[in-house]
């Protein structure tokens, strides 16, 4: 085991067990409009209610999906005021009415998208969007009764929520068919990161495109997930990994993670699936689209083997674009296909993938590039927007 | 078994002793032009070469996709004079060098899109685009020397091959990795059904779909190839087959066929996928678009249940559109795919499926609703262009 031991949380359930029932008013970073710098302030934090659990936050990285609803790409996702993020760890400060597997002082990862355990999708193998809990971007508030639990301190105004966790606050309110229950020997700062991306990148490559040894890949976009594709590559024992990227800054850390070529797009006017294919003749097994580029989606396609080619698509693509292949491509021998949380059931594979990583299988320390108090989460969203950071892991 | 045995084939063996080595002039039916009549006329057909097979066609039908290449809807794929047609049965008259596993007098089914046995595909379990020998719509002449082995009688113009098969003649000349010998006591004019239609839909239900028992389905288009769908989901045990067709005479067929639900489009002006939840809260597990067009393939799509749903593609889109799908809908738990021959190995697992449908898994009579003298391919393809025909099987 490569991880050391948290602090011990005795004083800290202790101080639970004095807010329980009650409103906690503490800091939390509040989105008010598009593209606006978020606003660090008090807001009140409702007790949870029936089957759902309030949570203190210890640990919080952005993602892109925060940083796309931040700028407001999406216009029918605009809804403010607003506490983002979803990619976290902390510990149950109280849990409301029915909670049974979990109580205050168990240490947790949120999940944006949740496994309630009995709807026909929960059910089934393969398939992982719970149809109650199932990641909405949508949602902006709770289930239980539609309203929010976030309030702002001075005059009582609700605040939404945010794909079902909400993490950019001190305490937040979730279904606890949202919530992981981890071991409490776990590195929380590390595990955060399997609350989204890594377990995203890592699942799409093998759980949806279920990479087999000694196969060829190419990853379009090397931030955190396309780097989580390329240690769940190797870790499967791809025998090539190809990245893309147009900004050879990613070309070193992509090295860390098994990616053995590169190619930058703006190097050369041919496309970059004929580069690929001068690479590996007949094109690659695999490919995964984790840029949100149309233009990159179709570069990924063209690139795999036809006859055995497979496309995942990662990249969130905000724009109404039409899917850029033909229909008669679909019989080339080509297949494109797309997960949610990189195909995983939150609650019933992620403990063993968590082991998994801790026991060294991936390098978790890659994906930690930044790390800054709760209260300058405005720096680190430029960090990843201009991508200079992978994860900036926010201490609350 | 439910079938007959074949008539002896010692006096035709024998026949075939005095041709072999020589050019053949037999019947054939010739593609002058887009759209216009087959002309029945004597051509010339060449020995077979190295690793080819000269047949004997006994029994030939239509497909859409032979019907599609007449009337030239693919520019590209217009070429003339050709001889058309895929979906056929026969017997071995000759074969050329190195042909080791098939000999004259075998019985046999023409195969349009091939199986090496060497490529990477081919060694691929789930993949059937054989490197070499997978179909090719504007392929035209021979691998072994870019040649035809067809010549017009009159002038000695090369005539152009078609799907690797060309069946609308007496005799052809085949690629031995696109012929499948199989038990001489196997009735041949049954089989030739499942040298192409029968087995696509049928493939698509069982290896593309993988239709699990008591699940749900929606088929879009109920020709043939819906039919093979609906026979291979009802073998599945699916429990609720709902089949779309804007043509009610269709729907008598159908329900032989297991379908119980029918929708024709033009009844309603409500979308077609709303009329599938009023049957299937939530949508169906699987649909399958086997009409060729863009408006079925989205309402096949939005059919499925978000979480598990799975539309298989099976009809053929002429027109340069894009698919008719968001790149953000395939994050919401729906999938689109396709396959060529339903995704089996003609040669690997074709033997075992035929022997399923001979001991009456399927029924195969279902799909035989005429049958003609070859002579009358004119009428034998206006049927189907029609609409009134699901197969019309040619005797030649």
């Amino acid at each position: 085991m490569r991880f050391q031991l948290s602090k011990p949380t005795n004083n800290k359930q202790r101080r639970n067990m004095e807010t329980q029932g009650k409103v906690i008013t503490c800091k939390a970073a509040v989105a008010w409009g598009a593209g606006e710098p978020l606003v660090m302030e008090d807001v009140k934090v409702d007790p949870p209610q029936r089957l759902e659990v309030r949570l203190r936050i210890l640990f919080t990285s952005i993602c892109h999906t925060d940083l796309s609803a931040w700028k407001g790409e999406n216009e029918a996702q605009r809804a403010y005021p607003r506490i983002l993020g979803h990619e976290a760890a902390g510990i149950v400060e109280s849990v409301g009415e029915g909670v049974e597997e979990l109580k205050a002082g168990d240490h947790v990862l949120p999940i944006f998208t949740g496994e309630c355990g009995e709807c026909r999708v929960c059910k089934r193998d393969g398939a992982n969007l719970c149809e109650r809990f199932r990641v909405d971007p949508m949602k902006k508030v709770m289930v239980t009764d539609g309203k929010t639990r976030f309030f702002t301190s001075k005059d009582n105004k609700p605040i939404y929520h945010f794909l079902n966790t909400s993490t950019f606050s001190e305490y937040t309110v979730i279904d606890s068919a949202c919530v992981l229950k981890v071991d409490p020997l776990f590195p929380l700062e590390k595990i955060s990161l399997l609350s989204c991306g890594v377990s995203t990148g890592v699942g799409a490559a093998w759980n949806v495109a279920d990479i087999q040894p000694a196969s060829t890949v190419a990853i379009f976009g090397l931030g955190a997930v396309g780097l989580a594709v390329a240690e769940g590559a190797r870790a499967r024992g791809a025998s090539k990994i190809i990245g893309i990227d147009i900004n050879p800054d990613k070309f070193q850390l992509g090295r860390e993670a098994g990616i053995s070529e590169f190619i930058n797009p703006k190097e050369s006017d041919k496309a970059v699936h004929e580069r690929v294919m001068e690479i590996i003749e007949g094109g690659v097994e695999y490919s995964f689209e984790c840029a949100g580029s149309i233009e990159a989606l179709r570069e990924a396609f063209l690139s795999t083997n036809s006859g055995v080619g497979v496309t995942v698509m990662l990249g969130v693509h905000a724009s109404p674009q039409l899917l850029p292949i033909h229909p008669m491509e679909l019989f080339q021998g080509r297949s494109i296909t797309a997960s949610v949380f990189g195909g995983f059931k939150p609650k019933t594979q992620l403990p063993f993938f968590i082991t998994q990583c801790l026991q060294g299988l991936l390098n978790l320390d890659l994906f930690i590039s930044h790390q800054l108090p709760f209260h300058d989460i405005n720096e680190a969203m430029q960090l990843l927007h201009q991508g200079k950071a992978l994860r900036c892991l926010l201490h609350l």
